[in-house]
């Protein structure tokens, strides 16, 4: 009998594998469908109104109702995790994340990363290492875009690290790359009363606050569940046993859980909010475990038009979220950190209709 | 930095925001699909056979297999509670509801409601509020029409209220009104083996009394999972952090999930009784938790033909649901109230196939 | 008011009421959609590229993207529950069990089974019932045809007991008897890059051994959900107010879950081992509760080819899986039983790719 050959089993990258430049393609395709935006709202909350009802997508332009950006971006980023993260002690951030394609249910989606940055740490145990992902629909055609970085542990600390290499990343992605994903809307027929809110994209200014009010309590299957449904395998979300005996004794919450929450929950305050158009980056400030009830507040950092575009308009919003800890005063950075309860800072365009 | 205009969120309404006649359109239309389908037989072992089966309903005489008739009632209810019961201090009840049309995957329902009755209670911190509410498919077409009331708080104890209105509701749906959203059906084509039991409605007599006999426990994540599917926003369903401090101490569980529980419930003893045409009336007695588990026993209250029709029948049927407490003694009121651990009392028309 | 009919709710069967060469046509068809595969791997981890994807399906030679086999199987399992276990005091095993035709979304699946053995046990309380299962598609097409057998009590120990019946059943399914629900495959399509693993049919080799080193922990309410998906009945999986007055004072996790686990787990080294084709034996060593964590790992048994076709291979599989407890020494038989933690135990076909 032979021995077992461990190669036949993923054991996930380390530091050193990882190449400047090298390309992986990553595995499982993946069909979206009309059952997973079902999932995708019973799990998260998310109702905007495009995503919501083919009827109302239609009256403004959509060939049909779209699939939740955040959705798509978790399968594209489920993909990346065998290669990229499944052993990385953490996700550090995310940058230049844009949505260039609407999805649709019938669309497929699949992967590729390209590692654009590797730094060893100086204690040598491990590195940071960034990649620019990219999500393909069946048609060959990029739906997504983004960078991020994790820190990835060594192999062997000993092991010869390749020179530093850290990408310069944009601050923000700028008003001229935002919106390809968002076919030119009837902003006349976008029915505000429908959508959830009389706001519309001239009525939010730079500097506004909104508390998102309401909160939700995380379980463990809800997050287990969404995991599994982007396919992300990262071991921290699914097994008790392991993660009993490490740093937290429990099983961590998806990072991106927490953006969706978060994002549902900005339906209170931002309903007309339709689309992200994209993510300028992201925080996971600290851990969330089932039992946590998360809060949200967003601050409007931007408002700008898009080039060529009366329909729609773009606002920048930092969206923050808490665990047991509602928002009524903001809560944010404190010193050279973060406030305590504070578990995610997003920055991050969304569209809204103008005033037709 | 302009403040934070609070008027962003929704705060919902105080009983003295309501005004006698005044109409509502709620938002976020929603499209039903066989992903949501598939997600309520989950959630709540809905199992009767036209809903499971296209092969089934298009044997009968369905055009395709329809929605389950709770989850249509569902997703028009959850458009509501942003505009009607975001506040509620209790869901008192329910009247004349009438299934109109079926609804099958793809249709898309949008509600509006009419305030029909406004009384303020004596220690004026509250009031009732009467609503019919109506949802509509995308053609227009009146799907579900219901009238419930609610105790709603008072912003200011002494605001003023209107004089007091209380509808005329009716004791029960009556025989002509039940079937119109039932097409003429095929009942010899009614195959009761699959359809899981024998009885058709002749089978039924007044007076007789089922009980269920199976529980089943309530977990967080699975009444969380439905009121999001359905764009449910009631706070006291979500969010343990403020209900830790409420008078319970603990997230309740929508009491619609109680109704479709029960109702899935009753398919042991009721199987054939494939359409809810009506719901006379509906009492949530007491709230339920996570970790209880749900039983529930039926009375045929009447047995009713209907006008010109030959192919199914009514069963008027009382059921009661109770929390960890079987059934088989049928317990109900006791004094001017109910027995402890019953939770739900439903008087609801179902049809059944006749006899060939 | 006449007394309730006891016969209006199904009791289940007790030995006495079963007879040899009986058939049972069981109730509720189920259409499956693409709603049912979604949350199908959104509770199960269920990754493999052609049932994850249309693209790939297509492209390997699938006229569309099929359900899952276990889905399939746990459906058409669900379906004979009421009629063949529902007081069933052990769920004993599984032998001969074909996958014949694809499941594709929008196919309706129905049950029927016949009674193939019977023999009392010798304290006369209980006995052994064998069924031979058949699930049909919507055209009469046979999809799937296993062997089961349960203990089933007795309703009274003085019953006479038919002549005891033993049916004779093959250890394995033979390889002429593997592929008929795979369609033949165009092997050069199919990317092993995309399918998660460069491991074709020809790498694995006889009594190789696989850890599939991921773990994961189940929640009451992901098997709950689960079962009711598959209108699964049995009352051990949902009623907790009876479960904590049984013998474990626990919810059982419905044994089928196990094998959807187990057999998602294993996408981490037989990624491209895309097919289940046949089920030689199953055996459920020990219960699961939610809380456990679900390690596995396989062993080849053994490797063939299958008669006239060179595009896939069967491999032998024996799966076996362990709650709380790590597979990296592979545990399993200890004595004439299993080792500790070992929960399941099951020698099934798959078909993997061929090298072109």
């Amino acid at each position: 009998m032979p021995a077992s050959l461990p190669s036949k089993t993923a054991a996930g990258r380390f530091f050193e594998d990882f190449r400047l430049g090298e390309t992986i393609r990553h595995s499982t395709p993946r069909t979206l469908t009309s059952g997973d935006a079902s999932l995708y709202s019973a799990l998260t909350g998310a109702r905007f109104a495009p995503q919501s009802a083919e009827t109302f997508a239609r009256a403004i332009g959509y060939p049909a109702s779209p699939i939740d950006d955040m959705l798509a971006f978790h399968v594209v980023f489920g993909k990346t995790v065998a290669d990229v993260s499944l052993n990385a002690v953490a996700n550090l951030g995310y940058a230049d994340c844009r949505f260039l394609k609407p999805v649709f249910p019938g669309d497929t989606l699949s992967a590729v990363s390209r590692v654009i940055g590797l730094k060893e740490n100086s204690n040598r145990q491990s590195g940071i290492v960034h990649v620019r992902s990219q999500g393909f629909n069946q048609r060959g055609e990029t739906v997504l875009d983004y960078v991020r970085w994790v820190m990835a542990p060594k192999r062997k600390p000993d092991a010869p690290a390749p020179a530093a290499h850290v990408p310069s990343l944009p601050e923000a992605v700028g008003a001229a790359d935002l919106g390809q994903a968002c076919p030119r809307i009837d902003s006349a027929a976008f029915d505000t009363e429908l959508g959830g809110s009389p706001h519309r994209f001239e009525d939010y200014s730079h500097g506004e606050r909104i508390d998102h009010i309401d909160g939700v309590t995380v379980e463990e299957a809800e997050y287990q569940m969404a995991a599994r449904l982007y396919q992300n395998s990262a071991r921290v979300h699914f097994n008790q046993f392991s993660q009993a005996q490490g740093r937290f004794g429990r099983r961590l919450v998806y990072g991106g859980h927490v953006i969706s929450l978060a994002r549902a929950l900005s339906f209170n305050g931002l309903a007309n909010a339709f689309h992200i158009a994209a993510i300028n980056g992201g925080r996971h400030v600290a851990p969330l475990f089932a039992g946590d009830t998360v809060f949200a507040w967003s601050e409007v950092l931007e408002t700008v038009g898009l080039p060529g575009r009366d329909d729609v308009g773009g606002l920048r919003l930092r969206t923050v979220a808490t665990k047991n800890r509602p928002c009524a005063d903001y809560p944010h950075r404190e010193g050279g950190g973060y406030e305590p309860h504070v578990v995610l800072e997003l920055d991050y365009w969304a569209l809204a209709p103008r005033r037709p």
